[in-house]
């Protein structure tokens, strides 16, 4: 019986783990179609996301049915839980990077973002992709180093996200209307996706100390 | 056994009751704060996330001792199991309605939403308001027709939003950097708020028919 709730527990956590790598791939891609208006790549992040949702859906199906045939208690039912937990944040990333890929299959052949906030976004863009290959990294190796490095991406994704607003509300901005909303919808998706990182993140530090950090302070937001 | 818990199954409707009630309260309360720049009420919305925020905490604590304790199986499971995704979708709820009001506080003593698009934010917050309402009455009613209801007013407030983009991208928009980003931040927090009404509705009728709808069509996005 033992026997088998480890092998399930494992498929759950390489499923976790595989949903992790797709988000990566996602949010990498989404970030280099968003930065050179590549329209394939875009699509390809749309197109794809069906996956991640595809797995989120075994994987939550998987858990419910461990949780029936096994009934774990403990540590053991606290893992299952993390995991419906975890996957519903990949899922979401996994949206966010979709969102990301829309806006630039949206403005294609023109690049969304200003030439004012590239820099900017291209900041997010590295950070994002950290988060996610850390992600998977953490989920893979439960090493907590990796959970705190997730945690300071965030900060600095929160931080460049403020920083797309100083250049939206600076004298040398004159993007148009489209760019404006553009640059306030993409900073936002950046934001939010560093936000699920950092809660799949407290998770697994969680499953692995038993200390669950309370929020630390509310989300940045542009108020 | 079984009157433990079916009592235990019963507190935690109850909590997604209350919770839905809070939300409620929370975005009726966020919608005037914007709409009248009323920094008091605005203020009031801020504060009182956190017990929403608490009583997320105490629901799935008890879901999950429930888990543990009474292992339950089949139906049982599944509510246990939904409960937990509901509280996360309310919580998120309480999120957005946070979010709306620190638009209105960080605005005051101005009106954040421009006279072009007062209008169409006042239907968005009617619609959002009945969503929050209606979430409360299926949760304690579980009337599918509510679910319905529920659907047809997210696809109003998707249509809504689209609405907010017309007005931005049409030649009568004068409004500042602020605004532009403000109706674009605000019009996301009502379109999401929507979403995730939707989302409690789609796992009540879940449960009472065993009919999970899978997602009708990707949320509308700006791009």
């Amino acid at each position: 019986m033992r026997e088998i709730f480890e092998a399930e527990l494992q498929q759950i956590g390489d499923d976790l783990a595989d949903m992790s790598r797709l988000v990566e791939s996602a949010i990498s891609r989404a970030g280099v179609a968003l930065l050179t208006a590549d329209l394939q790549l875009a699509q390809s992040v749309i197109a794809d996301d069906r996956r991640i949702d595809q797995l989120e859906r075994d994987l939550d199906e998987r858990c419910v049915l461990l949780l029936a045939q096994q009934q774990p208690v403990a540590t053991d039912l606290r893992v299952v839980v993390s995991a419906l937990r975890m996957s519903a944040s990949l899922e979401r990333m996994g949206d966010l990077a979709r969102h990301i890929a829309q806006v630039a299959r949206g403005r294609f052949p023109q690049h969304a973002m200003s030439p004012l906030v590239e820099g900017t976004f291209a900041a997010m863009q590295d950070a994002a992709t950290r988060v996610a290959r850390r992600t998977t990294t953490l989920l893979t190796t439960r090493d907590l180093e990796v959970a705190s490095n997730i945690q300071r991406d965030d900060d600095l994704l929160d931080q460049l996200h403020q920083d797309t607003f100083q250049s939206l509300f600076s004298d040398s901005w004159d993007g148009t209307t489209q760019e404006t909303v553009d640059v306030t919808l993409v900073g936002r998706y950046y934001e939010r996706f560093g936000d699920h990182g950092v809660s799949v993140a407290r998770r697994v530090v969680y499953l692995v100390t038993g200390d669950f950090a309370e929020e630390r302070g509310r989300p940045a937001t542009a108020s």
